[in-house]
């Protein structure tokens, strides 16, 4: 595997695992106020966005990353939906 | 342009926009306790990732997008560190 594939895989994860300890923490504390909509609505959105796209061009990488982003980031703003 | 491209773009833009209304609301609340450290700490690990695999494969999207969302998810992150 060449070195800026290993890059674009470990970035992948970063970027998607990242929202794992934000959707524990507000699925727990269930506070969400310093939370903000707007962001979780249009990143919600982007996410589907992308898994639209990785779809239609069949890239399997786009597909997986984005189902779970897509999971956890539509957690969270569930998490602020629900209890504000 | 086909559609899957435009369909992209429309994607990096709602993911890379969606930090800016959080970056304004912890700005301006100066309160972050919500927010998650490790997921910033993270996302701000895997933005820093995907700008060096963008200037590695020399690819200008990923590195426009991956500035633009690395400086409004750093802002986040220092008012996380700063605010608390």
């Amino acid at each position: 595997m060449q070195s800026f594939t290993l890059i674009g895989i470990l970035a992948g994860s970063c970027t998607t695992l990242a929202f794992l300890p934000q959707a524990v923490k507000a699925w727990r504390s269930r506070s969400t106020r310093d939370l903000s909509l707007s962001m979780f609505l249009i990143f919600v959105t982007g996410v589907l966005l992308w898994l639209t796209y990785g779809l239609m061009i069949g890239d399997l990488p786009i597909i997986l990353a984005n189902s779970m982003t897509l999971l956890l980031a539509g957690l969270i703003l569930l998490c602020k939906l629900i209890y504000r």
